[in-house]
C-alpha cells in the first residue's frame, strides 16, 4: 500500500484498452503529485475496448476491472476508475474495502462547487441517455444543465478541430440550458480542458483530475 | 420469431442458474399464457450464478445475457430480463431492436398503478442500496416507500416459514414506511404472492408476471 | 364477471359520447384480444360529452361513469377509463374493489419502460395544462420532456391532414424536448399510432392499448 | 360585484350541505372583514354531501359548485371553495374569469411562510391518500411531512373530545415527522385552531381562513 | 403594537435606501389599506445600499434590519422585509416571535394559486442565479418556469422604454419557459404591473403586494 | 499568492472567534499537508462571535469574512470558509476571483462519494432547520437522510462524554433514518471524527478537511 519512501499509492485505471487516453489522464495529473503525497500511478486495463463507448462496454469492463483491484487489492491504497461511465463502480467497492472513486461521480461533485447548474460535453448520443439516466441516479437533476454530444468516439478526440467542436458544444450548454460550469465527458478530452475555460469563460471539470483529488483526499485523510 | 402455429415468441431468461427460479417463475406465468397469444418460454442463463445477490453479479450476467440475446434474435419476439436487479437491461437493448423488458422496470411501472406507494420486500441488505440507486435512476423516488431484507439469499426462499418472513417484512413496509402496494423483490418469492396479499391486504406484484405481461402486450401491439 | 365460455369480460369504457371514437378505441384493440383470454368490451357513456376537452368535463363525467362501473360490477372483471384525462378514476376505485384501469396512468407507466423521456402529443392548449399538473401528481417529472399540442379537439382528430400535424408536433417533442417515446394524449388519435412510429422513429403509446394491455394482466394474474 | 356601499363581495361556499360547518366557517372569517374590505358572505352549497370524505363526493360536487359560481357570477368579484379537498377546483375557473380560491392550496401556501416542513391533521385515512396525491400535484412534497388522520368524519368535529384527538394527531406530526407548522384539514375543525396552537407551540393554518386572505389579496389588489 | 385607534402596525421596511422605492411600495399597498384593517407603515432602511444587487448587499443588510425590527418590537405587530431577495428573513425571525413576512416568499406562495408555472422578471443576470437557488431552498423547483434577466439596476427601472423591457421579458418567459404566471422580481418594478398584466394577459404578482397581504392576514387572524 | 519557496497558500479561515477551534481545525488539516503542496493557513475570523450558532451569526459574519478575503487577495491562492453553516461563501465569491470553498458545500459533495444517504449531526435544533434549508438550497435532498441535534454548543464540544453523544447520535442517524455516511456539522467536532467512525463502522466526513481537500485541488489543477 505504501512503497519504499513510504508514500500511498493510489492506482488509477483506464478501463479502455487505449494507452494514448491513458498517457493524456497521466499527463493531466500532473499538478496533483507531491513530493510526499500520494503516488498516481495510472494504468492500461488491458482487456477493455478502444473505447467505453454503449452500455455494453460499460457492463463487460466490469469483471476485468474488478480483477485487477483485486490483484493489486494489497498494493494500493486506493482506486479510480478513470472513465467517465463509473464502469464497474459499485462492483468495484465490493471487492475491496479500499476507497474507489469513479470519476463521473467526483466531477459532478466538484461541479456542484463551481456553479449554479453543470452541463456535460458528451462524445456520442447514446452517452447523453446514459448520463441522464446517471445524474438521475446520483439524485442530482436539480442542478444539471443537460448533455450535448460533440458526435466523436473515444479515440478521435485529439486535435484543433476537436477543440473548436468542443467549445461549440459547450457554448450551447451555457447559452441554451444555462450551464455556468461544463464537465468534459470522456477522459479522451483532458488536453481541451485549458482551451474550452479561456473560450467560455466558465470553470472546466476534467473528471480524471476530480477523480484523483477525490482520492487524494481519501487516501490523505484515512 | 413465430413458431410453426404462427405464435409469436417471448424468450424469458433467468439469469441466475438455478433451475428451481426458473420453474417458479415458469409456473407463475401460466395465467399469462393464452391459445393464441404469444410463447412464454422460459429459460435459465447457465453462465449465471446460483442468485444476482451483488452488483458483480449483476455486472457479470451481461455479457453472456447479451449473447444469449444474440444467438436467439431470430426466434423470439422479445426478451424478459427475469431477476429483479435488471442485469444487462440496457445492454441488451443495444443489442437488438425487439422489446426487452427489465422485471423490475415492469414491476415498478405496474406498481404504480395499484398504489400511492410502492414498498419492495428485498431479499439481501446490499440489494436495498441497489433497490434505492435504481429507484432514483427511475426517477421514481416520489412514490417510494422504501425497501426492506428479510436477509435470505436468492436460494433460500422456499417454505412456510419463508412466506412468515416474507409477511412481516411487508406489514412492516405499510405500517412504518406508509407502502400501500408491495413487490416482491426477487423472482425467487414467486410462490408466496398470494399469501402475503391475503394476509397483508394489499396488492402484492410478483415482478416476472408484471414483466411478462409488459412483453405480451409489446409483442402483440407491435 | 365471466360469460359463458369462461372468459372474463373487461369493460373498456369511452366516457366521452363520441361513437367514433368508441370504435377506433374498439379497432386499437383487436391485437390484444386472445382466444381464451379476457373479452374486451367497448362501450360509450352517452352522459358523456362529444369530447373531453376540460377540467368541467372531466369532472362531470365521474358520476356517470361511477353509476356504470356499479352497475356493471358484477358483469365485469375489470374496467378501463379509456379517455387520457383519466376521469373518475380515483372514484370509480372508490365503487368497485376490481381493477380500475385509468389510460394515461397507463400510459405514462408504458413510456418509462420505452424511452428515457415520454413527450406527449396534446390536443389543445388546456390539455397541456391538465397534463402537467397530472404528470406531477403520478411524480413522474423527473421523466417528462412536455405535452404540446395541435390544437384540434376530439372529434377533428381524422384525415391524413391531421397525421401531418401530430408528426410535426411530435419532431418538436423529440427535437426541442428531448423526447425518446411519445405518447398519443386522446383516444381519437389511436389510428394514426402506425404513422407517428414510421414517421419519427420512436416508439408511439396509444394510451387505449396500454390501457387494456394492464387490464388484461390484472385479470389474468388475479 | 360591489355591493351598494361600493365593497366587493366575495363568495366563501362551503360544498358539503352541512349548515353548522358553514356557521363554523363563518366565525372563522370573522377577524378577516373590515370595515371597507370586501365582503365575505358564507353560503352553503345545497347540493352537497353532508361531508366531502371520498373522491366520489371531491368529484360530484364539482357540477352544482360550478353552477353556483356560474349563477353568481355577476354579483361576486372573487369565490373561495371552502373544503379542503379543493373540489371543482379547476373546473371553476373555467367558468368564470374572477379569481377563485381553493382552500387547500391557499393552507399549503400559506403553511410555506410559516415553517419549513407542513403536517396536515386529516380527517379519515383514505383522506391521507389524496392529501398526498394533491401535494405531489402542487409540487410540494419537499416541504411536506406527511398527514395523519383522527379518524373521524366531517360532521363529527365537535366537543373538547375531538380537542384532544387533534392536538395528539398534531404531536405525532411534529415529534415523528418533523413538521413545525399544521394544517387543519377540514373546515370542521375550525373551533380547534387555537387550542391546538396553544399545546403543540407551532403554527396552526385553518384553511378557510388562508383562503379568505388570499381572496381579500386577489380581489382588492386586482 | 396598535396605535391610538386600536388598529395592529404592520411596519413594511425598504432595506434598501432608495425612497423613491419606498414611496413605490407605499402606493402600491394602497389597495391593502382598510379603515379598520392593520396600518401599513412603510419605511426605508437608512443603512441599506442604494439597491440590492449582489449577495453582499443580502448579507450586509441583515444587521441594520434586525435592529430596526428589534427596536420597533413593542411599536409593530408584524413586519414585512420588502425586498424580493429576502435580505435578513431568517435572521430576522430570531429577532422577534412575530411575524416576519419575505416577499419573495410571499410572492412564490401567491404565483402558486395564479398559474401553473411562475417565471420571475429579474434586473441582473446575478439575480437569476441567486432567485434559481431561492427557488430551490424554497423546494419549489417543479412549478419554476425561470427567471429572466432585463438587465437593469434597482434605481433605473422607472420610465416607459423599461416597460417594454420587462413586457419583453416576460413575453419570453411565458413563450420560451411555458410560464403563465410572472413574477416582479424587485420592489422598483411596481409602478408597470398593470402594464404587463394588459400586455401579457397573465396574472402579475408584485411581491411587495403579495407580502402585505400575507402581514395583513397573519395578523388579523392571529 | 505563493511565498518564498513557491507554494501556493491557502486562508482557512474559521469564522467564529474561538481560537480554540481554529487550532481543532488546523491539527485535523495536517493529513492534506505535503512538502511541496499548497499552505494550508488557519486563522481565525476576530470579528466572529464565540461560535456561529444562529441566523444571526450567519449574516453578521459575512461583512468582515469579505473584508478579510478582500485584503488577503494578493496573498492566497484560495480560500476556505471553516463552519458548516457557510456563512458568506455566496458573497465572498463576489469578492474575488479566485476559489472559495464552503466546507459543508465540500462535505455535502465528498459524502455524496461515500454513501447512499448522507446524514448529518449537527449541534443545536435550530441548525437542523437551517441544515434542511441548505440541503435542498443545493439540491441534494434525494440523497440526505436528515438531520439530528446534539444539543451542544460550539464550545461545549470537548471531551469523552461528547463523544458518546455524537456516536449516540449517529446511531440514530444510522438506524433510523437509513444513512449510510454521516457529516460532522460543526468544525468544532473535529477531534471526533476517528472514534465516530471506529465505533459506528460507516464514512464519517469532517467537514473542514473536505474543504481543505477541494481547495489543495482548486488551486492545484488551477
Amino acid at each position: 500500500m505504501r512503497n519504499g519512501d513510504g508514500r500511498a499509492r493510489i492506482l488509477v485505471i483506464n478501463p479502455n484498452a487505449t494507452v494514448a487516453v491513458t498517457e493524456a489522464i497521466d499527463e493531466a495529473l500532473d499538478p496533483l503529485r507531491f513530493a510526499d503525497g500520494p503516488m498516481l500511478d495510472c494504468v492500461t486495463l488491458p482487456e477493455g475496448p478502444p473505447g467505453i463507448e454503449c452500455q455494453r462496454h460499460v457492463d463487460d469492463v466490469s469483471a476485468p476491472l474488478c480483477a485487477l483491484i483485486a490483484r493489486e487489492g494489497n498494493k494500493a491504497a486506493a482506486f479510480v476508475v478513470a472513465c467517465f461511465g463509473d464502469p464497474g463502480l459499485q462492483a468495484a467497492r465490493e471487492v475491496t474495502a479500499k476507497p474507489v472513486i469513479g470519476i463521473a461521480e467526483a466531477a459532478y461533485a466538484s461541479a456542484l462547487q463551481q456553479g449554479e447548474r453543470f452541463g456535460v460535453i458528451a462524445i456520442l448520443e447514446n452517452s447523453v441517455r446514459r448520463q441522464r439516466r446517471y445524474v438521475r441516479q446520483l439524485g442530482l437533476d436539480a442542478r444539471y444543465a443537460d448533455s450535448l454530444a460533440v458526435g466523436l468516439g473515444v479515440t478521435a478526440l485529439e486535435g484543433e478541430a476537436v477543440t473548436h467542436r468542443l467549445i461549440e458544444t459547450g457554448r450551447r450548454l451555457i447559452e441554451d440550458h444555462g450551464a455556468d460550469v461544463l464537465i468534459m465527458g470522456c477522459t479522451g478530452m483532458a488536453r481541451h480542458r485549458l482551451a474550452l475555460r479561456q473560450a467560455l469563460g466558465v470553470p472546466v471539470v476534467d473528471p480524471s483530475q476530480a477523480g484523483a483529488a477525490q482520492a487524494i483526499a481519501a487516501v490523505s485523510i484515512g
